[in-house]
């Protein structure tokens, strides 16, 4: 009897595609949350609470991988970091909706729409990176793209604070709004992590 | 005449169970403080604030020790870094008593209480964690349980905005405690990459 | 015919040197707008844009470097580490001078030209400190020196803070202040994570 085993680290690129997949998917709520009416809203928020376990248990999973693996294809300390930083993303977009959802957060600012677009893209760049991690030196695209768009979001991200700050909202509702507005933009900055990790493995591997 | 050398790590390891010391002794600080009438806060800022001090000697113990060390039990570069994550938990508790004394805010919200009791249980898992570093690998339940206690002081965190937020203070005050609440909230986030480098240890050591 | 391959290495510390000066050019730029008169600002916030932009670029030429490099002085991921951390003193340092032209900030308290007083000094070390990372031990002193500023800092925020708390303002002024206040904090907080991965770099090399 022959097993065929799997190619190394394949275990590895599953996991994180997993990973990749989750956020999307997280994403997507997200998207749905920041258009649906207040009575869909605690419905959604719950749904983005299984991702964000589901993300959870992903980064687990690839701790486990980690610790029962001899050889790994990668530097362990960077497959690790990888993980961390994708759970980071999830992280900041759970916080989002969840903070809409406790501070009872009405109609968001155009702009917040802006960030999710932004998010949207970087999301499908992410979910469409992962299952080529085994090559990361054709990665530097991603890197390079991951940038440009939290570069975009930065900039979306000031005109809004600018908005929040312009005297049309009261000074609670600007804390509120600002809070949401804040995670949006760490979801956007722990893309440019993700990336940066992916940049150090295809800098090692050079 | 025969010198008995401690086994190698030794001075590394009692500097890291000194820090984690320290790390238990200035959360006990930050009890009382929370717990005590307004007269006494000066004195106890003043205590924490030379635990802060003692952190860094800690810190600088320990680079010292790594720039002497020819060899080091794990990773230079791991000991410098969890040397660092330490001395930021303390940096943080230190800073929320001391904003809370310049901002002379009066009564705490009762989640503030919940906060504290959360990083009381995660520096006595760190402190009794650091003396059993020799052997990373059975400190798995250490990363497991300081995630799972980040995890709570998160619910409290966000319930205690949502607080905040609900208008029962002034703007101005919400800012104030909103700054402490916030100190308290990146002090248990510090201690979740403290298990990090740990975890990272006992992976490269796996 | 014979061609003189520079030292090895050179390159790298050439790229590290420019990112270095951009810093400084940065910082000087910073502490003219913070005294300017209100018409002059816009120019010279697009004058820190551009020094933002060169910034980016010197990062990409030291990972391009990375890329086509077999041989590099140090750990790869430690000089990829630095570029990324040298160039977050710049984006934090543009960031304080984008919110203040974008919220309209009049006048500034007097505690930010302390604040930019700190950064320059931490600036001009760093801007010192890159042309002699060839010889990483002998930057020890960079290291405690910038711990120092940032300490100084840290005393210059909080007092800072404090009095954008005292009642003086009005909530919203408050907020806008506080923005870039903080982003100018965290400019000395990247100035000390700079530093921390010299010496990383050091301790490695001892």
């Amino acid at each position: 009897m022959v097993f065929r085993r799997k190619p190394r680290g394949r275990q590895f690129f599953d996991l994180f595609s997993t990973a990749g997949t989750n956020i999307a998917a997280s994403v997507d709520v997200l998207r749905e949350f920041v258009a649906a009416p207040l009575d869909r809203r605690p419905v959604l928020a719950a749904r983005m609470h299984e991702l964000e376990n589901a993300g959870d248990d992903a980064t687990h999973a690839i701790v486990d991988q980690l610790n029962r693996s001899f050889i790994t294809p990668f530097d362990r300390e960077d497959l690790y970091l990888l993980a961390s930083r994708l759970d980071d993303v999830v992280d900041h977009v759970d916080a989002a909706v969840d903070f809409a959802n406790l501070y009872g957060i009405g109609e968001f600012p155009e702009g917040v729409a802006d960030q999710v677009d932004l998010l949207g893209k970087a999301a499908r760049l992410t979910a469409d990176a992962m299952p080529r991690l085994a090559a990361p030196a054709d990665l530097t695209s991603f890197w390079i793209d991951i940038n440009a768009l939290e570069n975009e979001a930065d900039q979306v991200y000031r005109k809004l604070v600018s908005l929040l700050f312009s005297g049309r909202y009261e000074p609670l509702e600007v804390m509120k709004l600002k809070e949401v507005v804040d995670e949006l933009e760490s979801a956007a900055d722990a893309f440019e992590d993700v990336a940066d990790v992916v940049q150090t493995i295809a800098v090692k591997e050079s």
